[in-house]
């Protein structure tokens, strides 16, 4: 299997730790967003989405979109499971992951930052301001769905990782990245602190990906 | 089943299809977006992620996140599928859905335009430009999709609505409230026009809400 990543990319990271978490091995094609890799014609031609990160299988098909790319490994590679096999345990656990994918991550990603930058000139303090707004939202639904609805243990959903915490730590991530207060969520963070401690999650980090160096 | 709603929530609308499409019946709980309902202390106890949809099931379970929502009915309740049987059709599927969900939704929703407006001051024509421009970003990468990968049929795949249609028409509903141009998306236009045909789609439209006099 081929992944179109890119060391940054939170999208590709979640994948990373999914591929790792299942023992897949995969070869790395780094795609540079600050570069615009994503937006050449050769990208766009063989992803319709344009967007990082991509899975192509042996037989050459291709599949967007991180959660889709998770659970589609997680059909096909069962163990370990990363989505619980009872509906309401799949629900909580789609619903995390949904939380941060769908109410944080866009909001901050490369290409909504890009457009407050320029289309709209806004200052790095304004830009910063914005990042760490939805965070700072995002995180206390987060930090309120742990704490109050039943399900988490020492990882978002249970006692081993799931879909949720291939999100969780990720968006953690970049939370430091931009030197959010991280203090309001213990339970989030006491959950990423859980993750950080397995291979599978460390060796997935920006930092330790061979385009880091860019 | 209560189904805490809000008549132009996009999301809501997702989930009000599905449970057409799926012959549920449900009662409408109105959460009103703009008076601030979602914010409400009540509220935010019930509902940790204080957003609207959330689904009550009759033994009191709540359930947050329209995907999630949409792929827990469709296990519960099999007939007839919103998501196919076969991993890449899924994941197809469920890539359809996340590239609305995530890539468009998330930066033209209540509260990142309120944040636009109100903490950063925006003009309203600044404001309209930020809505069309995500719009037509993402219309275009779902018009690739729909055009290039293989699977469309006179739905978004194949020839039955499935969840990615579920998010597909109240997108397009948006669209043509801020005036979006529509033309450069022939396929998602035909899609739409042919959901519409069908009374479950058309019932589960915001003008047809309980709430809608609002």
């Amino acid at each position: 299997m081929k992944l179109y990543t890119f060391f940054r990319s939170s999208a590709a990271f979640r994948v990373r730790i999914a591929l790792n978490l299942k023992g897949l091995a995969y070869e790395p094609q780094p795609v540079s967003l600050p570069k615009g890799d994503h937006r050449r014609p050769e990208y766009a031609r063989v992803n319709p989405q344009a967007l990082v990160p991509m899975l192509e299988l042996d037989d050459g098909t291709r599949l967007n979109q991180s959660l889709a790319i998770i659970e589609f490994l997680d059909q096909r590679y069962p163990q370990p499971p990363l989505v619980p096999e009872d509906a309401l345990g799949r629900a909580r656990v789609r619903s995390l992951a949904l939380l941060i994918a769908c109410e944080i991550h866009p909001l901050n990603n490369l290409r909504a930052l890009n457009y407050l930058r320029k289309d709209l000139g806004l200052l790095e303090e304004q830009v910063n301001a914005w990042y760490r707004h939805w965070i700072a939202e995002g995180l206390a639904k987060l930090e309120a769905e742990l704490t109050q609805s039943p399900g988490a243990g020492s990882f978002c959903h249970g006692d081993a990782p799931t879909m949720a915490d291939c999100c969780l730590v990720p968006q953690i991530f970049n939370a430091k990245r931009y030197k959010s207060d991280l203090t309001p969520y213990p339970m989030a963070m006491r959950v990423f602190e859980q993750c950080m401690q397995l291979e599978a999650f460390d060796r997935a980090q920006p930092s330790k990906q061979p385009d880091a160096s860019e």
